[in-house]
């Protein structure tokens, strides 16, 4: 299904946006990485951050940020340090106690390679970084902005977000008796917390200080994180490994309740179609100004993997 | 060996503020965790948390505070955040794949109660919530000082402080050859850096502005972290399971290099003295003002736990 049916004049830029990503995550991270007195700490973290995935979280930075007129270069601040966090939470979340995942975007994951103790490791030093390089990283954005950005993405990966949302999903989600409202709790938590809080940092890195923007873009994360989860869980089920990157039907194999298993396969996918029109329209009244982010979006809905 | 002989007027002072520290701290911990939103994270992070030892670091901000005439309530952001990050450390550093330790403080440790993915999830939700309260904990505290703080914070407990340290710790501390310049290097990482951003730190929420301050209490810290580590090690050989807390000699059932293996333990003591004697001098020109470090410096030597 295409949500967006009209011809689509900027997808330029999309494109070179999606070219240019890498490239300044990447030079952002090797600032940080470079010196770093551990050699083997840095080794795996190297290891983790150049197995990059979509960096879709960037992205959506990057798109918010270009519809509010920031500068590239404030970007590559929020958007380098949500990157690291989500890395982080993935080196974690394969851990053999957690997932038990032995391979991520098709190569072997940190613990397989480094050990558990390594991978326990670079992930509590990409977290930190995260949060240091929101503190230092040169760029003209204020002092205000930054501590707010340090708010910000706290509140969205810490007990009361990401991490929440792990622990629920590894005390809850093995319990056939859980309830759909449970849940998309625990995806909220899990997922979209950090996806709304992209849309927050890419207009913190910007000029804007409309409130209506705010609530948009909240509600707009919101929604497409829920939706990103759901259609992980329909992928897990329908896609093969080698799209995936990862073992398809890993969640079966942990014994996980989602909600393709709850609802249904078709119901799934339905509802990942509705949450993405939610998504549309909470940002319809931005206009040409919201492009970028649809055309993400678009995107978003159309992967395999 | 005491290095202060003459009477101390203040003692009381060090005594009321050991008695309310720990209901300080507390404090600052319920206000972020009373409402979070998944009960086994809840109760894992708390298990940690009461579970508190001498509340060290946080002393040592207090105590730098009330050199430097700082309010309690701003004190009280950085020392939560302080013990956060501690106690995330300590978490993941007993799991099976780092250290393997049962015991802490008398008690079990977290994953042997909680399990080992819930243990990380823990460790991981208080290092971020130790950003948050930066962030967010009410205070006077100025924007500009607390984005310092989460600098100061983020660079000494990341890669290019306490996970590097924990890092060298994991590959270099089994080899019998490490040199003496390395060991020190590591404990300088792993155990100094955190200690000199608590003086920092304690700095930080005071109206101090002198580089001259800056330089000699981070000089005080390196040291006394130093001396801390290697009195540890010395302890670790010395002292009864009972006195420690955790099960005595678990160095050496880890294989681990010390300081006191490579130097013998008469060297090791002579240097832990040397070094506290190192940080008084480095804090000698602020007199009476730096009374209460001094004290707290005395407790810390003559710890037997």
């Amino acid at each position: 299904m295409s949500v967006i049916t009209k011809s689509n004049p900027s997808n330029l830029t999309l494109t070179k946006l999606m070219q240019d990503c890498p490239g300044r995550l990447e030079k952002v991270f090797s600032h940080y990485l470079t010196n770093t007195p551990a050699l083997a700490l840095k080794t795996t973290m190297s290891y983790c951050l150049e197995n990059g995935g979509k960096r879709l979280r960037p992205l959506l930075i990057y798109a918010t940020g270009q519809a509010f007129n920031a500068l590239p270069e404030n970007l590559d601040i929020p958007a380098g340090a949500v990157e690291l966090i989500h890395t982080y939470s993935l080196i974690h979340d394969d851990l053999p106690c957690m997932d038990n995942a032995d391979l991520r975007r098709g190569k072997p994951t940190a613990h397989q390679v480094y050990g558990d103790g390594m991978a326990v490791l670079a992930g509590d030093a990409l977290h930190t970084l995260a949060m240091q390089i929101i503190a230092t990283h040169p760029g003209s954005l204020s002092i205000q902005r930054r501590l707010h950005m340090v708010k910000v993405l706290s509140t969205a990966c810490g007990p009361y977000g990401m991490a929440a949302g792990q622990a629920m999903d590894l005390t809850a989600m093995n319990d056939p008796s859980i309830s759909g409202d449970l849940l998309m709790e625990i995806y909220r938590l899990k997922t979209s917390k950090l996806f709304a809080a992209c849309l927050e940092l890419g207009r913190l890195a910007s000029p804007d200080d409309d409130e209506i923007n705010q609530r948009a873009l909240q509600q707009f994360g919101d929604t497409i994180g829920l939706a990103f989860q759901i259609q992980d869980d329909v992928l897990d089920m329908e896609a093969t490994t080698e799209s995936l990157g990862k073992p398809q039907n890993h969640d079966e194999k942990n014994h996980k309740i989602t909600y393709p298993k709850v609802y249904g396969l078709e119901s799934a996918k339905v509802k990942v179609n509705a949450l993405y029109l939610e998504a549309l329209e909470a940002i319809d009244y931005l206009g040409n100004q919201a492009q970028l982010l649809r055309e993400l979006m678009q995107q978003m809905l159309e992967r395999k993997g």
